[in-house]
């Protein structure tokens, strides 16, 4: 249980600003670079106020992601920029930095500061619990994008990974018609178990043409040509795959499917469930040194 | 099973133009101010060509609302004015009328003129289909609106009837944590038996303080300065009731709890959906007809 | 709130020993007709001791059914005769008497004597409570009569009543395919909406061909040869409905299909939770009362 | 798909016999130790008539177990001895033997004769679909052993692999209270995604003491004396742990905790379902070589 640390978060989106929130209630919270966040009162400070108030750092909380380029750390709560190194000059010798996605480069620096560091986004248990978000877009995309109920709906999610697992939950249990597509066995089998058609990836052409709602969940170039004709009018392609995506969009363009490319939902449609889900995923980095001590 | 009939069909939106193509699979189906509707084809036509090609029709549909006049039928499909009275001047005398939400005028002039007509909007089981569009409407505006998943969310549904049945069903199948108040011994064992929290609506005083959002189904000034009081800062308040509606939106305006009366909602957020629903209804009462004969 | 009140509780097996634990939390209570019932304590006691240790009674309890004649209480936690008179004398001017289907007789000698009474088993929350051990009894049945798992199984549920509605449910939510039949449009409305598929029961015998479980709840006899010609070999029947019962056993046993009539299923697989229902409903009586003061 | 292929099924219980009518419709199946099973026909043989009839068998199908011992095939429907090298002069070069949990010396024999076996037992998705009849099979005996619903009960299930995953959604979607406890941060994340409380195996003391039912699943001996003294009076213990099975026993019964040790439930409450899990398994088998060719 992370009580009682000092902790600096440093920019970042609605997450963030709630995050700082929750990591207050039991630790002594600075924050940079969200001034104009709502609730953090006299928590938000210049990075001359953090170095007067507070000369050691237990965690240091980048955002996710850090920044688009590696310089400058995201701030859209903040009229200011906010260089990365300015943020890394808190630090001691024992902070622990955390944030997500972090790139190649940044891990380098932070190697070679000789710091400790997670990225967030690489832990299974963070990745899980935003299926929920993620799903939950996925599904507000097809009220807000289609003139029919999801009840009774045709639905087709290919791939039953993490996202696949929570989008066919949330779809089955709204009264669509869920059909899932998955190449092992065992994924099959797990399917079933859910209640729902399950088809191997190689007959996804037999199961398309009556799909009304498509929903990719698989990062491999499978909706080519081929798999996009079977699509029938009207129906919508949700691509919730990380680059490059499963669609070929510019065919799905021509064939005049309409195509979202639904990425980073969790931010965008629940980012204070997405801040309470960094915070638990934190509170487990924490609990794991614990146990090691 | 509604067959081979010839079926007049006037006006209304996208549920109607659908309705209209569902009635066309197996009746001879011709369409009056749906001109720029897609795929009616030739079956959209002028109110001459109506009358040059059908002598008799079984039934004519108007829309629901028919129209915000008596004297004109509602026609956003079209650009042409479409007066009642010319609808009717199509009927002969065992012409049956369908329509939604018919006013009393209207119905008056049909007694008047001896034509059987049925508004379907008083049938049962088309309000307890559209409970489920309408419920959906009510997901789709909590996921618009607020930064949290509805998994997990606490939610208050204030009445039982078909919408709160399907509501309640609906959020909890979503993971939230649903509470529902009710009046009857009968409805609390009702919620129960559902898996959710039963709440008198005397108590809900008591549970609204923990609520993130309140939707209310009851048509009845219950959510007065009392209670709106209780209600804490950032809860979203959604109300289904018809007018006058069950909230004090003047006092919730100045408490600033955010309000949104949606009405009409299957017509809005699933017009297909609600075209279908219109068309299973109808098929009921020409059932009904059947089963007298 | 039922507090501090004296209440006798007479006879009666697992539900109203556990009704007696329950009661005894808040309130004095003496028992009869119940010493050899595990957890009673000092509280279970001869008439004689009844008679002196309390001289008022705010409710009496009888068990549900009274007994098997309107003379002697049911007591199968007992090797004594408990003769309804003699629990009756221990009652005053406003005592008053609860139980489960009281007789006739037993009826017109309260109101003689003058005593308020009230049968719990007319009550709906009562009926509808109850329905959930009635639903979990005929899975079990369906368990144990059955070499097939729930999940995947075609079930025919005939009537969607109170106890239809919540075997719906529970077929549903183990994985079975329900179909359910009813007479009412707005029932089969209620079906669809439950995400099962709905018949009317005129039509019966185009589902049941196919039926691996048939669960009836009418209590008319509908279930004669016609239909039961329809069944297929290895299909069970399991009849809720209260006498005269849905199915013709006689025609039935001459078809060699399996048929299994379970009543009051909610006393034989969950007399616990069915004590614990009809403790909800006393609170219910009481409350009411309270309200009308 | 398995067609045309000449196969042997030999001994087994109603598992066996049922995967052999079901082998029968696209396959030539002849049957041997299943003479008093139902409904195999002619198919049913004795060692001599099959050799007469069939040269060359496709596969062969052993039971599961296969045997007590090595020597003899279980064979519960029949009177007679059947050994199992009887059945194994019935292959030829490329006959395939399949059967369930062989022993080490049968698969040594195997592996000496030159014979391509499988055993469907280590295969995952056979094991994922018979955690269905398993968690049905503690619903069963819940039912059985306790005197209260399963709805609104508090169970507690131990493990959250193949089958705690099905047991956790079994008996939340009949109303139970599940609290689900594990190790890994990652199952936890996905025992709260199924509604479900979620715990870490060092804090079941926590947990248990509020459990009227606990499921084991876990083939480690977790619940010692320290645990065991949590569990509280009437709660029942049902261990679906093969051995060593996860509780211990001697202290369990010294404590009075009710514990049923349940393993091989799918046979037992099952055997049709279970068979047809082993059919749809052999397909996956028999696609396999498909695919390799």
């Amino acid at each position: 249980m992370l009580q009682n640390k000092a902790i600096l978060v440093a920019g970042g989106d609605l997450r963030q600003s709630h995050l700082a929130k929750l990591l207050a209630a039991e630790n002594r919270v600075y924050t940079l670079g969200l001034e104009k966040a709502e609730g953090l009162g006299d928590r938000s400070m210049t990075i001359a106020e953090v170095r007067e108030k507070c000369a050691h750092f237990d965690y240091i909380v980048l955002p996710m992601p850090v920044g688009n380029e590696d310089s400058l750390v995201n701030t859209p709560f903040s009229a200011l920029r906010l260089p990365v190194d300015d943020v890394l000059s808190c630090a001691s010798a024992d902070t622990h930095v955390l944030g997500g996605k972090f790139s190649d480069s940044l891990a380098e620096k932070l190697r070679s500061m000789g710091l400790r560091y997670t990225d967030y986004n690489h832990r299974e248990e963070f990745a899980i619990l935003n299926a929920i978000p993620t799903a939950e877009g996925a599904v507000q995309i097809a009220m807000e994008e289609l003139a029919t109920t999801i009840f009774g709906m045709n639905v087709c999610i290919i791939g039953y990974g993490r996202i696949g697992k929570v989008l066919t939950r949330t779809f089955s249990s709204l009264g669509a018609e869920v059909t899932v597509s998955a190449r092992k066995f065992a994924d099959l089998a797990w399917i079933r178990t859910a209640g729902c058609r399950a088809v191997h990836n190689d007959c996804l052409h037999e199961v398309l043409p009556e799909a009304q709602l498509v929903v990719n969940t698989v990062p491999v170039p499978l909706l080519g040509e081929e798999l996009l004709t079977c699509i029938r009018p009207g129906c919508l392609l949700i691509d919730l795959a990380s680059k490059p995506g499963g669609v070929d969009f510019t065919t799905a363009n021509r064939l005049g499917i309409k195509t979202i490319w639904a990425l980073s939902l969790p931010g965008k449609v629940a980012p204070i469930s997405a801040g309470e889900i960094i915070y638990e995923t934190i509170q487990n980095i924490e609990s794991e040194k614990e146990a090691k001590r």
